[in-house]
């Protein structure tokens, strides 16, 4: 705030929007805390979870939305179609809602073809179909060419929450295991290879996948579940760092545990990423009571999203400010800590 | 179809997305027929209302969506964000739905200044907090400068339908009354005039307005609503001749009954446009049993965004592909006929 002028009223680092406001990293947080949530605020908004979660004539339901602007359209593994389906199936499942109902609304650039359009559409209904929601409404808006990058899709979902089920940051408590159900950093790598044209002998593909099914599998098996988020835009780390702060914690995990494939920790060291930082969309960190670990393993190692689950650390004791520690294999600890965002943008 | 290559499975006109695929009228349809609706076919989505109506656990909820991606992002009487929000209230309130909630998603182009941003999101509040509603999720994408015109906005909302309300293209009768709450096409000029940048003497302002209050109104004075359309991209002329299609009747309208104000007919003439195919963003059309006529005239002449509200038509008799007759003053008949969609791209 020091650094401002004393007639501009804005709290914000920059006075123009840059790419990291998008990132998923400390910018965007930036961006969210001082400008959109003052403006909005409201009990549901505040919860900053997922989905919101509303209650309507007493059922309670979870909504959400997302804008997707992957570049390019088609990447190993899944297009801008299945990743807006996927995505938002798993920001309702991420609040313990099992998903009902998506709309899908397209920007879409002058100069399309067709065909790519159709191709695409065909994807979400596919990724829909599966899940068993139906996308039940939509909008076409076309923009000049030259903007837009052929296409950009947001959609939007309802889903409904059981009874018993509370799935919420506050829910966290000391002690809780932290798991994740697949190998990290899949989904951004396979973007970027794909944008920079490097083409690997075994492509690197997406994990984009519709975790919704594998949730209601657990809640089913009467795990539970403290708390669920999936781990996109800023990874693991910007994922676990911002519960940690929201539920006020302190998280450790142990390196030597966390999963990434070979082929991936390869491209990250060429491309100069951390992998803990890299979006993933077919992946969450689950927390449950300790007791139960071994019980939600079992379950989600029976589900073909879940048969690497691992444990990856627990939550240790309150801290005032929330934060994740890192073990690393020779005993020393440490912070991690939000990136700007600027690594990888427009991977979702 | 017959212009097509036989290697070509698209049954559109065009191969590429042109700019009339987003402009509301025949080529838009087209592309929705043709492409959209039949890869995400559903009984939801064949409602082909301006919001789906869903059913969960007993309560019927109306589900809507919209992108805006209007030029320029300020405009007379209104902005990118107050459109974003009224827009969608309108399209739940179309549905006879009282809005509950909403999202909020942004599409921002590297280099918005972050004061243009504040401005538009607090328009945003400020349309949702009148109408009593809570902006409770949201999502920020950036894309490359150059991209996005500035920003583009995703709302999506949840509405909540009355037990005894039947608000649906299926509902309309022969003999109904077909009514408008307000003159027409402001909202379409004001964007071009401010596009163009011909100003003229007095300003010519958007429409602009939430109407979900006064479908309220209407509902809780016991009137009979048969149908509502709001009159958005493509205009009067272009809602009736869908629902006219949808519903397989003939209507019929009074050419001199219809309102447009002398400087936004004068705007149309030297600009080029029919005032019937121009948007409006505050203006809807009314579908009521002819006994309630009067009475729907009063309550909607009490409320502020209803004092010109006057009838402009009937519904004539069952006709198998419905069809819209202008009735000219020297007393000729005149079907009306989508337009191609090419006149006013980006005026939502």
């Amino acid at each position: 705030m020091a650094d401002f002028e004393p007639n501009c009223p804005l709290p914000l680092q920059y006075d123009r929007i840059v790419m990291a406001h998008g990132g998923g990293g400390r910018l965007m947080q930036q961006l969210l805390d001082t400008l959109v949530r003052p403006v909005f605020r409201n009990p549901v908004l505040d919860q900053n979870h997922d989905s919101a979660v509303v209650e309507i004539n007493g059922t309670r339901l979870a909504f959400t939305t997302d804008s997707y602007v992957v570049k390019p359209l088609f990447f190993p593994g899944g297009d801008i179609g299945k990743l807006a389906v996927c995505g938002t199936l798993n920001d309702l499942a991420m609040s313990g809602a099992k998903p009902l109902y998506l709309t899908c609304s397209l920007i879409i650039e002058e100069g399309l073809p067709a065909a790519d359009l159709q191709r695409i559409l065909e994807s979400m209904q596919q990724a829909a179909s599966e899940a068993g929601v139906l996308i039940v409404t939509g909008d076409t808006k076309t923009v000049d060419r030259g903007k837009g990058d052929g296409l950009y899709i947001n959609t939007a979902g309802i889903g409904l929450i059981g009874e018993q089920v509370n799935v919420n940051p506050s829910a966290i408590r000391s002690g809780d295991s932290i798991i994740v159900n697949s190998d990290l950093a899949r989904h951004g790598i396979a973007v970027m290879l794909e944008r920079e044209g490097m083409n690997f002998e075994h492509r690197i593909e997406s994990d984009c996948a519709d975790l919704s099914g594998l949730v209601q599998e657990l809640l089913q098996n009467g795990i539970e579940i403290h708390c669920l988020r999936d781990l996109t835009r800023g990874g693991l780390a910007s994922a676990l760092i911002e519960l940690a702060s929201a539920s006020r914690y302190e998280f450790e995990l142990g390196e030597s545990a966390l999963p990434v494939r070979e082929d991936v920790r390869a491209a990250c060291d060429i491309l100069g990423f951390d992998p803990l930082y890299i979006a993933n969309e077919g992946c969450f960190a689950l927390f449950v009571p300790e007791s139960q670990t071994e019980a939600a393993l079992a379950v989600l190692r029976r589900h073909p999203l879940g048969q690497q689950s691992l444990a990856i650390g627990r939550v240790k004791s309150a801290c005032s400010q929330g934060r994740v520690i890192l073990q690393t294999p020779i005993g020393v600890g440490r912070v991690l800590d939000l990136f700007s965002g600027e690594q990888l943008p427009r991977i979702c």
